[in-house]
């Protein structure tokens, strides 16, 4: 590993392995507006949300690096203590990124980038039409971390209106592919969230779960199961019993000859186990078999077929 | 659109809502230890960087949904004041998910998840080995936001040291296919950062950037062109001029027969374009022909070749 010491290296080094390394980072189309009453529109990408209750959010309208100046956004803030937080989709990114140009104070943002200006109920800014999810926000405080270039300022803010389009909800859930979120990495690259790159993770069954530590070992050191199959087979809440041959292994996964799956299947029926293993380590050196068996289990689990995968295991780890 | 008032609305289905709308969010493993030694490993999602100088980064331990009642997280770093932040990568999205579950406090996370532990420099708490980009940090400030269900902290900590595999950089800097990040949106759902998710915006012009403002009527009102289209021709320096016909377009763009190429390259080279205009629009009805250009112009602004689209487009607002 490369180590960095931040007070050692230069701030726009640290800058760029930041941006890197925590990606990818959710986008706050921000809307602020002046004691004047000029609109600002800007993106940032140091930003969350960090409380259900109260509902805060909040994000990072920093100094620039080049100069250490404070952006509109932020005297804005200071000023008029309001925003509206705009979520960005794939279908306005890049009139998003035309908001981000530093244009002159004076400037709105809005007709520089072609989005739409909608009023706002709680607060002055207006929200950004072509946004299907937009939060009235109120600042409730600021905390600077420094002075000098690209030093954060953390406005932390409680929504007081949610705004979601009826288009990207179901079941009164919102919808990673209906809402077609984008997010920044480092560079010049965004992620889009959508698509085949959104995927399920089943939930642990908590305190019942039997952990990775209960593991049987040949399955650990499995050299074909990865450490991802692993996790799944260990989301299970008790170790299953060993109580039946899987007749699937047997007849479907095993490239056996039909006279050998007949032998096997006969005293699989006396229930004499003991024998169709050895008759099986016969039929196959073990090294094959075992690699076999881990990569039928392995595809079971890539299908989260857990339970089929377990029964593929247990029947390797009785031979 | 429909609005919800925080105020007004059960905080599990606030909850929802921020965890759709906010995202996608990268995601901190973090490893803390409590005074007596006992070592707690936890993802977290309500997560980000805020500033490069001095490096910090901030996530929530919030309370317990449920009973309100506070994390082994939240507590370890009231204690001890120290954790590492790990990045979460695809090949150990499984293992993350199962040190999510609630174990008795004494429960090493680390073994329920098979992850291993390495030693830190800075800190107490030990890094996670298959990690390729951990943070050493400080907390420096914690933010209570409430007492109640899902009621978050805001824990803010000072980054002492970066760690970055080498595998996952290039010239400097992280490069989102090598480190293959993973983060958190709704529901069960995670969002992979790397392979046809990642797509490139060029960053805009600055204060020379023409802006929506300035694109001419007709590319604007056009029913082809998309939002992002019109972006990215707003997102150069000046309004080129129409100084030459684009061969390209006459002799690939259009469906025409050589004859009719034959007359209108005739009058391009003696230079009377009104001529060639007035010879085009007798092949084409004016929409069918606009349509054409417009499509011609979209697929070279997918393909990022603004100069070649503006060519298009203005040589057919010179029709």
């Amino acid at each position: 590993m490369l180590k960095y010491y931040p007070e050692k290296t230069e701030v726009p080094f640290i800058h760029q392995l930041l941006l890197g390394g925590v990606a990818p980072r959710p986008i706050a189309l921000v809307s602020t507006i002046s004691k004047t009453g000029v609109v600002n529109l800007s993106p940032f990408s140091f930003f969350n949300t960090f409380s259900a209750n109260p509902p805060i959010i909040a994000f990072s309208p920093a100094r620039r690096g080049r100069d250490a100046t404070l952006k509109d956004t932020y005297l804005n803030l200071i000023e008029t203590k309001q925003c509206v937080i705009n979520a960005v989709t794939y279908s306005m990114v890049e009139q998003v990124s035309l908001a981000s140009a530093e244009y002159a104070p004076e400037v709105d943002e809005f007709s520089k980038s072609g989005l739409t200006k909608v009023e706002s109920e709680f607060v002055i800014p207006p929200g950004v039409l072509e946004s299907p999810f937009r939060l009235e926000c109120e600042l409730i405080q600021m905390i600077n971390f420094g002075e000098g270039g690209a030093a954060g300022n953390l406005a932390i803010c409680e929504v007081k209106l949610i705004y979601v389009d009826e288009d990207v909800i179901e079941n009164g859930k919102i919808i990673p592919d209906k809402i077609d979120l984008v997010a920044r990495m480092s560079g010049d690259f965004y992620c889009r969230a959508s698509g085949d790159s959104i995927f399920e993770v089943v939930k642990p069954v908590g305190k019942k779960c039997i952990g990775y530590d209960q593991l049987p070992g040949y399955i650990k050191e499995s050299k074909i199961l990865s450490a991802n199959d692993l996790a799944k087979l260990a989301n299970v809440e008790k170790l299953p019993q060993f109580n039946k041959i899987a007749n699937e292994v047997l007849n479907e996964k095993l490239p056996l000859e039909l006279k050998d799956i007949l032998i096997l299947n006969r005293f699989q029926r006396q229930g004499n186990y003991k024998k169709m293993f050895e008759k099986l380590k016969v039929f196959y050196p073990n090294e094959t078999l075992n690699s076999y068996l881990d990569s039928a289990a392995s595809l079971a689990l890539k299908n989260n077929d857990i339970d089929y995968a377990w029964r593929i295991l247990l029947f390797r780890g009785g031979l």
